[in-house]
């Protein structure tokens, strides 16, 4: 295994296409959102590339008894009303500093194969509490791409993300801008509640604003639902025991 | 110290070899399992490789005064009746993520050195609790493996492991499918108790029947026998002074 | 992303200048230092270089929600009265012991582009409570830097600083001195709350002593009005609650 | 700096010289026999190497006012009537796993370039508790070292050194076996605490019986009559207050 391998399983002619990043993160917002695009897009998504590297955990994952090794994905998908996007989604991240700056310039580089210029990192930011409304917060890599985000109802706030993007997300903005990407990191409000579904929907209502496509959100909402039936019962639990029960921070996700 | 050393100690022609990997892990299943073919096949073994590398932990073991480099070793096995064997054993694991991949390359070297093109890692997947029955949990590199392992009682569940498997035994299946190799990791039940023959032995039975030879366990049961004499005081101990003593999680061996 | 990328962002003629180095520390003494150089002299200043690295956290910080690779960065001062100087800012270290040497020897040669063969690194020395006088502690490359030191009013301590100096600052003198410059360190008593400004401003005496520049110091007199006032309070707090609240210990700051 | 940088500061003709390191480590006792023999022997010898590796620590320590970079030094020893010595000293071990291999090597390139063929590795062993008797623990490279050992006192125990030698002291008789060096690691015993000058004595007498210099041991027992005295006050303030003072293992020097 060399410090990174990247095999081409298939090739796809996409037009002006858009790399859009969901590895795991605060709330899975962003694994949420883009898991979500590749199940309402199956039937225009390709997978293009495998990506292995040593900077990944030393792991095999099972399903139904056979193996897979660590790595991530990205699929091209030709949507039909709407920008052609390069979908990347994996189970982790580097496990090391520099590793993380292999591995963004690795996805860059792809996305370059495939004619990108634009680079949309998806996550969430946690807000501590419950909340009802979810807004969705904003960081470009160039003042220029302000107005139409805003435009889309992201907000941009001046002192968030406190602490500024760590990991692949915040690398997406710092080594695409150098390598003269368009970058935006869209970051949903959650609780940080295991994976939140609602905040992956507001994320992606901001995506179809600027990219155009529509999607259906019924088996997100689903989620929610189950997600909401779960927080009411801890909830009651609390009330009822009167005790040290896990507190909201004890359940927060950290992704 | 290259970042690998292999050193060539012996040459031995072998019949299409099969990897098995004993490296040390939950329950030293797969250690105890692959010494003792060490001890029971001894007539038939030889020594081929040393493997040392920056790797592994800077450390010297000593016995009767006299040291050996932190290494792993590779055996030959010339199996009157079965499949031929490299047998591969050590003290340590590596000691970075990346280190894992290197070494686990290193091993397959060796393997497509000696025409192998099948790989056993063997290990332990822990219960949690003291059991009776001795199941043996798989996984394969692909899923034309599946069969002939559930005829042979591997058992292939939805859930299991929870986690993947990490290290070494996973990346020989990771690693293994992407060089060619057909891999399997067998994974002995165990409750995690300091090491367990038990375990071995479940294991070393399902390697009976899909590599043809035939093991004596007197060695292993005489093991066994000792470890549920321990196992044995240590309940007695719970039981007569009813206060905190170190319960089975404390008791538990994790590799 | 390279191990290093250094950006030329303009070109500047000094004549003779000092590096300053001025990255995060003990009560962020070095910093306060620097930054208030460069507001102080901002009609002379020019930013020459921009230093990126594998070896930097793998972040983004957003201000206004534009994002900014982690970095560091080098203005050249053209000083009126006063020796030319290199002031070296940034807002993380590097992460790895190894980091540290590699992003030494990177600003050692862009010191030695423009000309340098002198480096103050500017740091502070926790004394572990609340301090009325501001002694400036130092450390030198060699000894017959000393003299003109402690006639500026610098103090050479036989125990200090205990356990020597650390990280870039430390470099900056041990790898100076390999490479023919002439490296000072001038660490500024602070108890470590936060920051502190006062410990700045004994720093930056000392260096208009030797340096020849002269400086206003209202705003850096303003901020440590403000902190006395957010020290007084806490210690309001300590006498009516007489309580467990945050110790001094709690509350210093370690940069 | 590069991964590793020796400085030839002079240069001197030994012959058949013994590398004897010196690191820190358990009780400091290398450290302080090697520290000893630097005394006793000061007339003798010339610092022939200074080594510096971005594997050590990335810091200087700093005596009267001067930082030295962390680095190791090896000193040419012409004794009057005994073995040649090449002394290896220093103030840290290297921080990375790797990074041991790394600078063994390179001690171990210095005493091939003298004409060195053995080496002698001091260090400690830590018993637990106070002791009146020292015993010196062994462990070889190889099993014709025995005897000779044997003969000048050392001990080789089944069991110990339990875990083996881990860092310098142990890769020195590691690699040091591979690249054709006889090497012996001597372990004095001792408590532990802080230093210990009876071990560092003990080891020294052994050295002395095989290399056929004499010491005076004078200034070495002056410091263990001060440890006495330490001790014995420490066991004091048990008595008196009997309350929670700290145990001998508190006290414990692990180095």
């Amino acid at each position: 295994m060399d410090e990174l391998e990247i095999d081409a399983v298939a090739e796809v002619e996409l037009d002006d296409p858009v790399l859009v990043e969901g590895l795991p993160g605060v709330g899975h917002v962003g694994t949420l959102a883009v898991e979500h695009l590749l199940e309402e897009l199956e039937g225009e998504s390709t997978l293009v590339r495998r990506i292995y590297s040593r900077e990944f955990p030393p792991q095999v994952s099972v399903e139904d008894g056979v193996s897979s090794l660590t790595g991530a994905e990205i699929h091209a998908v030709e949507v039909p009303d709407g920008r052609d996007l390069l979908l990347l989604t994996g189970d982790h991240q580097a496990q090391s500093n520099a590793g993380h700056y292999t591995l963004t310039d690795a996805f860059l580089d792809v996305a370059e194969e495939f004619g990108a210029t634009e680079v949309y990192a998806l996550g969430g930011v946690p807000t501590g509490e419950l909340i009802e409304e979810y807004a969705v917060v904003g960081a470009v890599s160039d003042e220029s791409l302000l107005e139409a985000l805003e435009d889309a109802g992201v907000e941009f706030r001046e002192d968030e993300p406190a602490g500024g993007i760590v990991g692949v997300s915040g690398l997406l903005l710092g080594l695409g801008e150098r390598r003269g990407f368009e970058a935006t990191c869209l970051m949903g409000e959650t609780s940080g509640y295991l994976v939140d579904p609602k905040s992956a929907r507001a994320v992606l209502e901001v995506l179809e604003a600027v990219l155009g496509f529509e999607l259906d959100y019924e088996s997100l909402d689903e989620r929610a639902d189950e997600m909401e039936e779960v927080i009411g019962k801890i909830q009651e639990m609390e009330q009822q025991q009167g005790m040290d029960v896990p507190t909201d921070d004890d359940l927060r996700y950290i992704g």
